[in-house]
């Protein structure tokens, strides 16, 4: 926990400086405050701004629609915590009920899907220090789910097996990019991992929607995060990182074939052309020697009550 | 250009830094010199390692090939020459004759396409400051440019109509996203463009592949493209970009339905947990924005003889 020089629009008594609050953890003196985000990125409503397509003759091009959706922050702590790291468990354990009550809410206002990410730090979009998480809902399945989902599905068409189950129990025979376990989670560096120390959590058991996650599950997530952010802080010096959370779409059309995971992306690297112009990534390490790399470090992953 | 402090690798001078040359423009007292990468990415044979895939009764997951493909190094000046605004007329004639030359070679050796990149800042994921381009030579179609086949052979299908002339035709007539024209191409910030100021540039006339492309043709885009960064240029101040040419796969199997084109991608921004999430991109400034600001940029558009 820091002390900021300039003043912080998260931190507590500069509640003034966001939209009024959706959510309080535990109640008014809050430890966790979920607030609209000032500067949305989508809008709840159609604004009166469409775009008039254009056509002169061939084939209508250039057609737009309103960037509907919802967003919202999450604010983790009273104080100035700058990590993740850095919140007591009983915050923590708010962050992600937080999540799982935000998720329910979003799929009761009737949004298709909702994305759960973190930023953190300059290099990984953050323009705000104050440690925090964002959700946005929207109308419909984004491309990059809409991927994942499908390979899951043909697996699940061809097989009737998960795609997911399958991999986390060979990867967990297997061993060598295995990060972390613990009763209901495993963290590995994927096969053929997009970025160097990418690493994602996914529960050991089927389920498809985090926001089915009991308080007793999301507790150890909770601390199963904490601790592999710690090994990475421990690592890189607080490096840069995303982390996001893919859930199947609120339908329940993915429910058979998909798992929820989250999916922690270290930036420690960029995308250059060579990615942006081919969709493959040059990963400089390998996930077996990222995961070596993640599980040689020593953590004290005890609960730490003197933290924020 | 400048004197830089450290030794350079690409400098005149240092070229033991570098495997033996390939090509050499326009002579041994050379003005751009293409090199093997000394850290491929790509092997041009198939390594011994090769992982053993694993399985225990469920579906073989986690197989993998060799990264197989050339990576070679266009080093574009003798001097230190950090932007492509700093080289001459001839040089840059050079650059662009490299770009088709080494195309037509890469085709020659038998791979199936190839990767035309710049990385420009250390934000673009550039480790050396001097000027360079470079290419990488793979053995199939990577899945990006499957992807914009794939939209391109669609609408060719449907209409039987190209969908970048129909993109070119429509952007001239309504001009609100247009940067620059010359007499066979156009620069514009591409429709829902993922990127601020991202810009595009396209030949006016169909063409599939820009390795056919003359040197009288080549050496105007050459010419427009330095222009076109030096307008990116002065309105950020020599900011981090990538830029990348699309070209249709050398066996033909899109030529009836592909347009070749350069993309342009300033690094003013970093793509964050949404983005990495949802496959979405947030973009603050509306490709309409950029284009006029791009536009507003007086530019000495004259080729300045006094550069290397």
């Amino acid at each position: 926990v820091q002390r900021v020089a300039r003043p912080c629009p998260f931190c507590s008594g500069n509640e003034h400086e966001t939209p009024p609050a959706i959510d309080l953890y535990p109640d008014e003196n809050w430890d966790v405050r979920v607030v609209p985000n000032k500067y949305p990125a989508v809008l709840p409503f159609e604004t009166a701004h469409t775009a008039a397509a254009f056509a002169n003759g061939t084939p209508q091009l250039f057609k737009t629609v309103d960037g509907t959706g919802c967003h919202e922050l999450i604010i983790e702590s009273r104080e100035h915590a700058v990590s993740l790291t850095d919140l007591s468990s009983q915050v923590l354990d708010y962050v992600f009920q937080a999540y799982r009550d935000r998720m329910l809410a979003i799929k009761a206002a009737g949004w298709a899907y909702a994305q759960i990410f973190k930023n953190v730090g300059a290099a990984a979009g953050s323009s705000i220090e104050h440690s925090h998480s964002q959700l946005i809902g929207l109308p419909m399945i984004p491309v990059r789910m809409r991927e994942e989902i499908q390979h899951a599905r043909s697996y699940w068409d061809k097989y009737r097996r998960s795609l997911f189950q399958d991999c986390v129990e060979q990867e967990l025979a297997d061993g060598k990019r295995i990060v972390m376990e613990s009763a209901d989670f495993v963290a590995l560096c994927p096969f053929a991992s997009r970025f160097p120390f990418e690493t994602w959590i996914l529960p050991k058991e089927p389920a498809a929607r985090v926001e089915t996650s009991s308080n007793a599950l999301l507790s150890e997530l909770a601390h199963f995060t904490q601790c592999l952010i710690a090994r990475l802080e421990r690592l890189f010096a607080r490096p840069a990182y995303n982390y996001l959370i893919h859930s199947a779409p609120f339908d329940g059309s993915a429910d058979h074939c998909f798992q929820w995971h989250l999916e922690l992306l270290p930036r420690l690297t960029k995308a250059a052309g060579f990615e942006w112009g081919t969709g493959y990534y040059i990963n400089p390490v390998s996930p077996e020697q990222a995961a070596y790399h993640l599980r040689s470090i020593s953590v004290n992953a005890t609960r730490n009550a003197q933290k924020v």
